[in-house]
């Protein structure tokens, strides 16, 4: 089934304990559609400068993306720098430079405006909204937030919240939403507030989703190779929605199956430097780790 | 088969956001014992007071304990106080009095002796050693430490290690122990000092197994009605060792069931003040919550 991703196109430079890399190709979009490409074949709408190279297209063209969507505007591509504490869990933004990304709006090409499966990567609830205008029936939208809209743009977002399927937000940001202390009751309150399931990302813990069948946890799939954690919440979001658009199901047993895919290709993403690890692999190679998770999980 | 906890009994003074108590029975001892009381008749040895309240022995009997190693010493019983901020995940310690618990030598009754499963509480290494000297011929030996005794008697706790089957301890105490910073990497490699299997407690994150079998972790079981954390790491090796000495079975296929009872367990002595709600389940609400959990990991 169709899958929309749309968001930032990105150049990351990132310091870890493990070595450094300049300007690799990242951004929301960037991951999440090389991690569905895996599943299904993703369109993707973003922005890149003139500086941004033919082979960042070719790799995206080649997994099978539609990048009609991918329009270039005068001026620089997004730049991010950042640098990782020794725990991994924690970072530093050293330098962020939006460049084009910060007048990105959203066009969708004719033939992207019938996609049934949406994934509104982080962005202002506003830009989201307009997104989802020009989507004529979508089946599952999924969207992504982050703290800074929650603090500036609040009411913009719960505007936003009953027009979405899910709503994908990081622990404490669920937190900060909703005022609540307790996770569980964060998760409740903040489904409350719309949306039809929320998925809180504990980053190295795993996630909890919070839907009409209840809740349902899953822990990180523990790997001891942790490069770069550069992408894995959107490598996370590409895997579960390309499990759902790949199933065309969005009953509760496909969306917990979808959150172990999620899992399983967010653990495979931070064992490299920015996409290196993800643009390697194969479904096969995901489908082994979700087996190993499974199993692991059993008891 | 015999289970056997040396450990501390204690007033606890609790300060919760959800309020206060003052001398509540607690001790690693009293949650451990009392939670397996749900699986087996539990041994207990540890040391009060004179101002021990009778009352409390009688609780101890009445869930099937048997406290022929309950010794009780000139003096005041082992008194702690902590408050605990409003995310109910971390705490301070206002006040420790250790009592008669600080010059503890634990003496087990004849008839203990030939304990098979044994846990050894949270104390100093040397005397958890002292106790093994005393156990002819147990089939499982769990300890559980602390960052106190990694910083002043790692020597002893490094001699300790080999001579025991699973070590508990939290997710930064084995950072701490090991130098590594991933946690799944200082899980095998605080395995690697010698005990058979590792226990990383996690929190509200839940728990991570390192064993012969791999590595498998288990999310903690979601509840939003978090009263009192006091007690949550001893009901979880009250769980464990309960559930592993009622199977009297020490497979890898056992020892996550176990650690499925432990995350349960836990789950609900925070659902009260001190002992207040482990104490008033059966192993009925055990089994049903067990229930509960399992088919909510299952996907």
């Amino acid at each position: 089934m169709s899958l929309l991703v749309v968001g930032s196109v990105a150049f990351d430079s990132i310091e870890t304990p493990h070595g450094n890399v300049d300007d690799a190709l990242g951004g929301s979009a960037s991951f999440f559609s090389v991690v569905a490409s895996n599943f299904t074949k993703p369109r993707l709408v973003g922005v890149v400068g003139e500086d941004f190279p033919q082979e960042h297209k070719d790799l995206f063209k080649k997994k099978g993306i539609d990048i009609s969507g991918l329009v270039t505007e005068k001026g620089k591509t997004f730049r991010w720098k950042g640098r990782y504490h020794k725990d991994m869990n924690t970072r530093d933004t050293l330098e962020v430079h939006l460049n084009v990304f910060g007048t990105f709006n959203p066009i969708l090409p004719d033939h992207f405006k019938d996609s049934k499966f949406v994934f509104l990567a982080n962005s202002s609830p506003v830009v989201q909204a307009k997104v989802l205008d020009q989507v004529t029936k979508p089946d599952l939208v999924l969207a992504d937030t982050m703290d800074l809209w929650i603090n500036i743009q609040k009411k913009e977002l719960l505007e936003l919240l009953p027009r979405i399927d899910g709503l994908l937000l990081n622990d404490s940001e669920a937190m900060l939403l909703t005022g609540e202390s307790n996770l569980v009751r964060a998760g409740h309150a903040t489904r409350k507030l719309g949306p039809k399931f929320v998925i809180l990302k504990k980053g190295e813990h795993g996630a909890m989703l919070f839907s009409e069948a209840g809740v349902f946890v899953v822990p990180a799939f523990p790997t001891e190779n942790v490069i770069d954690p550069t992408g894995a919440g959107d490598s996370f979001a590409g895997g579960v929605m390309g499990a759902l658009a790949s199933d065309n199901d969005k009953s509760p047993g496909s969306l917990r199956r979808a959150m172990g895919y999620g899992t399983v290709v967010a653990s495979l993403t931070v064992e490299g430097f920015g996409l290196d690890k993800i643009n390697s692999i194969t479904r096969k190679d995901i489908d082994q780790r979700y087996a190993d998770y499974r199993s692991m999980l059993a008891f």
